[in-house]
């Protein structure tokens, strides 16, 4: 049987392009033998994480291997199974190779249900997105209703999720993103109490505190940077600071870019804390349980790009970096 | 019944002076009524942290006023008591005015025992400087044994009991201090593994990932700056950083002036805590029967100086900044 793959072909060098992937077409074996299933790709996420994966850097998770397909989240259909968790017709989620069909063991995956979310939501709000966003908030930031939240790059697709969470768990929710169109779209769409625009704010730290009268008890950080620093001026004592993401000055570690975070981690006892959502897997039943209910019950919106055919994955991915997504970036096969 | 007081004259400028401090001589009612007692003044602590409450900045604590009585930890002997918790001849320590003598409603005063330490310990080891080093490695750090612990500030009161309590718990310690002679005490009188000085080393960075060839589990900060950032390129997964003090960089909090941590707390999946000792305020008993238990096994040493004469308690503060002390600076009245 016949099955298509994309390889990493090439480390990117700066921006990832075309050439840095190869598509095979393989006669496969795909015949299944016990416990295994034959899976048939639907969705496949690309993400900006991806990136550092391609990279040979020392980094948090393994990079993938040149001339090997790469793996990202996917949605699949159970064409044929011999596996007792799993049979045909049901549709799961979970890491997986970039093919049009493959067999695995189900060792990590889960199945989810096309009657209670579109599918392609599996990937997103109710996949590592959605995941990211409610472990770091509940299990790092601790929220109390009637604190006071702000969120960097909040219109993305985690930010975005994180200042809802905050919103139904009764914070006061702040969010700092990059347009003017994205910061209305925080009030109209995601129901942040207030927005500002890095990009045409000159004092961020007056902005800051202007915004947040009685200080700022948790901060959700997709970016670090000077606007992580602008924030630090306005923590509250026992203020929690959740390092999610540092985009902003992943490429210098090397030199004094910033401000120096102790002196306000030691006046405030204050938390800052680093994760990837892996640490928390004990926590996604309940994670996906709240989401799925809030979703059901329309207290959590999202935003999703769907491009279509397992050709243009690689695109998908690259279109990322020049921004054309809005919210989480998927392929539809 | 007369008694010597010492007030806060003027907010020090920079390094407090002899002229920032006044005597008086008052004639006080020093009757006691219903749970008072009356208490006479044996030891006072003197210590770096009381400079911060000598200024009028936003700290952790409310600023001294001034003409008034400044008041630090003391061990006071009860001369007379209608309080039912204390009798006369009892020892007490507590945080009291710099007076010799004065009555006191027994407010978070603990009964101390001259046989099971030496008086002035209590100030020290068995005091804020012990619980410190106790509460932030324990509560912050949750060492395991056969990790490694890195501490800055090493040779001072509260990082030398880091070290040592690092040892008794079966920690690989390192320290790094400014002098070759403090490296050396480091290993020959608190037992730690290794030592560096960092006036005397080029590449910080290099010396640390030396001296910790399986990485950093914990690293308790005393000074925070140029010292906690090189650490912070060894650190391991879920490393543990303890911000008990910044001491290099709390002048400057406006300018970048480090490299920024949060890329490091990303892809280590790191916690950075800042605290102060009251935080664990539950922990205290604990703290202290643990250290009575170690000193009395002879597994903790300590250094303190000791200076004679009321008379003598801001000058013996003001040295502090001169480093005349080694170890607790106390006064013995």
């Amino acid at each position: 049987m016949k099955t298509q793959t994309i390889l990493l072909k090439n480390r990117p060098e700066g921006k990832p392009t075309l050439s840095d992937f190869e598509f095979i077409t393989e006669d496969a074996d795909l015949n299944i033998h016990s416990d295994e299933m034959l899976l048939e790709t639907i969705y496949v996420s690309v993400d900006p994480y991806l990136r550092g994966r391609m990279s040979d850097a020392k980094s948090y998770v393994a990079p993938f291997e040149l001339n090997k397909p790469i793996h990202s989240g996917v949605i699949a259909k159970v064409l044929k199974s011999k596996n007792d968790q799993f049979s045909a017709g049901d549709y799961v989620s979970g890491m997986l190779d970039w093919k049009t069909k493959q067999v695995s063991k189900g060792d990590g995956l889960l199945k989810v249900d096309k009657n209670k979310a579109p599918l392609s939501a599996y990937l997103g709000i109710l996949g590592m997105t959605g995941v990211t966003a409610y472990c770091g908030l509940t299990q790092i930031g601790k929220p109390k209703a009637g604190e006071t939240l702000i969120v960097s790059g909040a219109a993305g697709a985690v930010g975005s999720v994180v200042g809802q969470i905050g919103k139904i768990l009764g914070l006061t929710v702040i969010g700092i993103a990059g347009t003017d169109e994205k910061v209305a779209m925080l009030k109209s769409k995601f129901g942040f109490d207030a927005g500002i625009n890095y990009n045409t704010t000159k004092d961020m730290k007056a902005a800051i505190a202007k915004a947040a009268p009685n200080g700022v008890d948790i901060y959700y950080d997709n970016v670090g940077g000077p606007i992580s620093d602008a924030v630090l001026f306005s923590i509250n004592k026992f203020a929690r600071i959740i390092n999610c993401g540092a985009i902003s000055v992943y490429n210098n570690t090397e030199t004094p870019t910033g401000i120096s975070v102790q002196p306000f981690l030691v006046k405030n006892s204050a938390l800052m804390q680093g994760f990837i959502v892996s640490n928390f897997e004990e926590k996604f039943p309940e994670a996906i349980k709240h989401l799925s209910e809030w979703l059901a019950e329309e207290k959590l919106t999202y935003t999703e790009t769907i491009v279509h055919g397992f050709d243009n994955i690689p695109k998908a991915f690259i279109d990322l970096f020049d921004g054309k997504n809005k919210g989480k970036m998927v392929v539809e096969i």
